[in-house]
């Protein structure tokens, strides 16, 4: 028998399985379960007609090229419209700064490659998303958790980690974070916060890596586009890598994303997506550069705004009609997620189990720390399901939350 | 100014820019460029109809999950399908085994991370593709090369080496060979030596890797198919991690591609690529998918070997015609490429410019070496082309290769 363990790199012990990918397994064995899990687009919202439309008009072979190898920093006129999404964002950039990703899960491992060396330290929110989590500790980043407000990332605790980790010789090389609607947490950043974090970064000598894949999902109730304007847009410094995708605005399947960074970086990135995947889907890059070119952004993003919008009031009123004693929970301006914290010292990886026995499914807060706290919470995605599965799903989940209670009650306060 | 030099990681340091990949930007700036550089597939050849006709079937709508995140280990009846592809290959395969990849280039990556710490000893044909010496020296490989003869690899120098490289306390972890119409040779390994090297492998604890793209593409007139019969088919030991793709045969801008690998070693590369990409592009998959459910590649294939081998004799004849006493060359038996040796001491390099001046390209063959010889080939790829482009490219490369011995006559011999 040969013995795989010897073969295995450093690089691959460090690797862990994803939360979410793994409630994305059980998803898939059972038909009634609802799943709170995988932050999903709705599919029912895809814009099935003009893909048909755009799929035919593509594949005519009149333009050989649309099935064939591309360059790696992407199709130029899907590159172009990047620039143009940005530039309506506030952000300016080139086509030295772009680079067509495969996702932006792409985008985050390739920056964590060209960044980090194993034991750099990486700046994180506490929580933040996992998928950064993962290409970051892939890399061997040392990531350290700053904490968070309703407004976002504490400053003040962010400058002092900094300084704490300078006066323990570390290297801090970046900080990543999710400003608008933030997974998992739902959160939208300040206005005031964004420009004041770029200058903390020119002031520090560090980079921001700013992950924007939601910000055109605002919910016109409580949110606004204005709200919304990236930290890229007021760095004078070179200071952010931006990161924004089509995954949630058109669809996931087509795997198309972009980041913009610093020339200098953006080549270096460019060199590792080649050996990566050497190009992005060509097909999907037509299918989305079209897409864009026939204003379907424009047509389709409001409709999006009212579904989600809906989907999340569905939600949050089925969690104060069943759960309002069991739970807390903040109210998301925007974005695929409900951030729950579980009452009476319930444990979230607690209720996992109970909760699928009901049919339903979220992922344990815990792993979208990185400091092995957070685990009272649950990240609820209302992303998905119809509002009648929705409103299902938390009656099942407050019978589990319930059921668990009534196992493990709550332990004695402790004494000071 | 911000320094960004201070910011990249030791591995972008390693990091260079693929040759090849370099020539696809030349290409894209010129009309008139006849390119056998990139090995592109023919684009007159893409079935456009059958994909015209898949995609309209799958946009419907009444699969929701068409457009949805998919697992990522690919869409479950594609590799169903790529197991079934192995079967008819003689490679005994399960689901535990198999991985959808980004292109067989996500797999080369994958692999490497890993399997492959700093340092590490990986074993390549000399020459061999660069997209492996790419994805491997990413990592920190030390790549060693060994010689091939006309029927591939050199068993006696593979072991020597292997033993030498062991004895400087070296850990060798595998060996990486494209055993069919390898690129750039176009070479076919005998038959006889692909069990010796399972053989060898089970031997001396390493593991291979079998980068297997082309099999399909054997030309009728010199080849067929049982002289391609896998390594991976009389792999008894769960030696072999098997890679082969969708882009030779169906279209490259689908980015879809698989690879086999021992279960323990399947499983990690399925956590490194949730990382790396979440999943291949789910809407590709379900193209890919149908293509193989309707039959595609079984009508389709015998085309492609006959379209593939007439371009080759138009080169060859060509080259004959045109560059005899210029150049030797081999016969490729299948696949893409021909590879072709200056001689009169000219380098491949210094023709290069006078090549693209005069309206070809081509790839530097030293690229393909990892010992730093090889200055003497050019790397033709016929499947591009028109064969009247094909014709005109030889004569302009002629031309070329004419200009540059005027310029660089050759040195004097070395006496001994």
């Amino acid at each position: 028998m040969t013995n795989y363990e010897q073969f295995l790199s450093h690089a691959a012990g460090l690797m862990k399985e994803s939360a979410i990918r793994q409630m994305g397994s059980v998803l898939s064995q059972s038909k009634d379960m609802i799943s709170f899990a995988p932050g999903y687009p709705a599919e029912d919202q895809f814009p099935w007609i003009d893909f048909t439309d755009i799929c035919r008009e593509l594949l005519t072979g009149t333009d050989g090229s649309v099935l064939q190898y591309g360059p790696t920093r992407g199709f130029r006129p899907l590159r172009e419209t990047t620039i143009d999404l940005m530039k309506a964002r506030g952000i300016t950039s080139t086509l030295e700064n772009v680079l067509i990703t495969t996702g932006s899960q792409q985008g985050l491992d390739l920056v964590g490659r060209v960044l980090i060396d194993p034991g750099d330290v990486v700046l994180m929110e506490l929580p933040s998303y996992t998928g950064a989590i993962s290409a970051f500790r892939n890399v061997g980043a040392a990531m350290v958790g700053v904490r968070q407000h309703e407004d976002g990332i504490d400053l003040d605790h962010l400058d002092d980690t900094y300084l704490q980790l300078v006066k323990q010789g570390r290297r801090v090389k970046m900080l990543y974070v999710v400003p608008n609607f933030q997974n998992p947490t739902g959160l939208l950043m300040g206005l005031s916060k964004r420009p004041a974090i770029v200058d903390w970064a020119e002031r520090r000598d560090v980079l921001i890596v700013e992950d924007d894949p939601y910000r055109d999902l605002y919910f016109p109730d409580v949110s606004s586009e204005a709200e919304t304007r990236p930290i890229a847009a007021d760095d004078r410094y070179g200071r952010v890598i931006y990161l924004s995708s089509f995954s949630k605005t058109l669809a996931p399947a087509f795997r198309v994303a972009w980041i913009s960074a610093p020339p200098a970086i953006a080549a270096k990135l460019e060199v590792a997506k080649q050996a990566g995947d050497l190009c992005t889907g060509g097909f999907d890059q037509r299918v989305v550069a079209e897409a864009c070119r026939r204003g379907l952004l424009e047509r389709h993003i409001p409709e999006l705004r009212a579904h989600y919008q809906q989907k999340r009031d569905t939600m949050v009123r089925a969690i104060g009609q069943h759960m309002a004693d069991q739970v807390t929970w903040t109210l998301p301006r925007g974005g695929f997620f409900l951030w729950v914290a579980l009452s009476h010292q319930l444990r979230s990886r607690d209720v996992m189990p109970l909760a699928q026995a009901r049919g339903v499914i979220y992922v344990d807060g815990s792993a979208f720390f990185v400091d092995g706290t957070g685990t009272e919470f649950m990240r609820l995605s209302f992303s998905a399901p119809s509002p009648s599965r929705i409103e299902e799903g938390v009656r099942r989940l407050a019978a589990a939350v319930t059921a668990a209670a009534a196992i493990s009650p709550a332990p004695p306060v402790a004494t000071p």
